[in-house]
């Protein structure tokens, strides 16, 4: 298999490094072949290139299996006025590969539940898939700039919310069989068809229970009972906000992972923290979330669910018993957070 | 003065009338005149006039010292394709009279922190004014639908910016000196705009210190560490959902109260809860958000500064001594708690 490699900026070069240690480790002991190929997305992309997404990024991603990527951006390139921002290649790389549903599982390890901003009583049992549209709204939408006024458009259509539905609903099916839409279809006319779209979806999917909440009532929701949600869809900016909110509880950006899939064969896999420019090139950063987003891109993207299985018992290892990174309480440093992974895997 | 009395739906009624108590004392005890006038919004509104915001209310609104709003909506006009819906009476409400500063101060009193789904080392200390801007954004922009695509716009201008703007750095001047702008800047127009705007308004207060956050980062720190925000000011649909997610951490929605003001002499006033219909009619109802509701309105409409007082410190009393309601843990109904808050005024 190929895998696209885009370290990007910040810790994104350090903990693509560690995940694609384990990827090989993997390779090695169960006999398959990936190739790895390194291409240059965000910041670092515009200093050697000028520009965030060079097209032979993008084409050599479109012709990979699977994509797997670090962070982007950093204060060199984040004033707001510069022509172009580091973010611009994401966006654009996620639109070009059709990648419209981004998976954010979220849960809570035990050992560190003393590092969530929640109560112990409210951790337990929080095991939450959250399905974010991710190439339609806000984010892609026509924007307009005059002297003094400014606007973005949010658009949604049909066939952008059934897709993303039924992936929502496929996942349930294979978990505890519930789906929470969120929008605020009392405002909002992308939210009125959203939600009309998920209820007529969801009568193919009597199977799975569904329900709807407005995204203030959501983002409040979550803190007083998140151990009730299964499956939550929602739209691009929606999903933004309540992923962070949710990884909050986790105790630790630094352990989530996502997947961002389209109907095409390459997916998209990156963890959930950013470039993180404060501890860059130290060997400080955690590099569990790039190696639990390897471990989806060998589940969903090349379908080696044993191998992906027994990447994630390596991190549970991992965790229950090493040593950890200071973001999650512990000394230790990329490399031996690293380490522990790829001994329990062997 | 004159004050509108919009109860509402739900729950409205109760707590407006318990709040309407209190005002009626403060009018007593402090020798002032208040003439309370009733008038229909919402979904009730709906039924007896056939629409949400009847001229008659709104004029009445427009010509009174201060509104005081219960609560809009219900399952019985909830329907996303009904032609009219309680909220656009709130905010036909909000946008006639012009109302573009909501503020929602959050704060976390000790004998509720047991009801916070937050630990209490990260409650000490917090007290956080929200700023949310109140008739812009998605909720007022355009909006399209056509049989498989819909649309809203965002739309900032740099007037509406500025004016929201400067209320916070106001405001914060007789806080903490401290304000915290949150936008989507590395993604929408608008807040590239509220960005720069928020930043040249900043130079007329440099005795207050001004911090940008990124939305979905907010989404987190107000739970890493919520204690170090002081007046946090956005856009409408983020201050939405960033004030009940705050709203969360103080254990209840039922206590949190917010002033809407304008450049005009007119302030509204509404608890932040909504019409909570399965309570409704039954005397379980919270009324504090509405009376602490009402002690804003004495302070910014009617500049009895210490008549507010006075009534904030009967809330606090009420709060350290009395029989609490059942969302705040207790057994009480609304009248036992409005009761509390009367003789602790008295
Ligand atoms: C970097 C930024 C554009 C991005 C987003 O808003 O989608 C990030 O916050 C994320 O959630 O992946
Ligand atoms: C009822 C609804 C339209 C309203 C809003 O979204 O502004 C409410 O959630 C609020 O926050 O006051």
């Amino acid at each position: 298999a190929n895998i696209a490699i885009l370290p990007g900026d910040g810790i994104g070069p350090e903990v693509i490094a560690a995940a694609v240690d384990v990827l090989a480790d993997v390779a090695r002991r169960h006999g398959h072949e990936f190739a790895f190929a390194e291409h240059a997305i965000g910041g670092i992309a515009i200093d050697t290139h000028g520009e965030p997404l060079p097209a032979a990024t993008l084409a050599a991603c479109k012709a990979a299996d699977a994509v797997l990527l670090g962070a982007v951006g950093g204060p060199k390139w984040s004033d707001p006025k510069a022509p172009v921002r580091p973010e611009q290649g994401l966006l654009a790389l996620r639109a070009g590969l059709g990648v419209y549903a981004n998976l954010r599982p979220v849960s809570v390890h035990p050992r560190l539940a003393g590092l969530s901003p929640l109560k112990n009583e409210k951790l337990a049992g929080v095991d939450v898939l959250f399905v974010r549209e991710l190439t339609g709204g806000a984010y892609f939408g026509a924007k307009t700039r005059s002297a003094d006024t400014a606007t973005d458009e949010t658009r949604y259509t049909v066939a952008e919310i059934e897709r993303v539905a039924r992936r929502a609903f496929e996942l349930a099916r294979g978990r505890r069989r519930h789906v929470t839409s969120v929008d605020k279809a009392n405002v909002m006319e992308t939210s009125r068809l959203w939600r009309e779209t998920i209820t007529r979806i969801a009568s193919d999917y009597p199977d799975v229970q569904l329900e709807h909440q407005l995204v203030d009532s959501m983002a409040m929701l979550l803190l007083t009972r998140p151990a009730s949600y299964d499956v939550v869809v929602t739209e691009n900016l929606f999903g933004d906000i309540l992923t962070d909110e949710a990884a909050a509880l986790a105790g630790s950006l630094g352990l989530l992972p996502s997947a961002s899939l389209g109907e095409g064969r390459v997916g998209l896999y990156e963890p959930i923290h950013g470039s993180a420019p404060d501890i860059a090139g130290q060997g400080l950063a955690n590099p569990l979330g790039a190696i639990l987003s390897a471990a989806l891109l060998l589940r969903h993207s090349l379908h080696l669910d044993a191998e992906a299985a027994a990447v994630e018992a390596a991190v549970e290892s991992a965790l229950a018993s090493g040593e950890l990174t200071r973001d999650l309480g512990g000394k230790a440093g990329t490399s031996d957070l690293a380490g522990s992974v790829r001994a329990a895997l062997a």
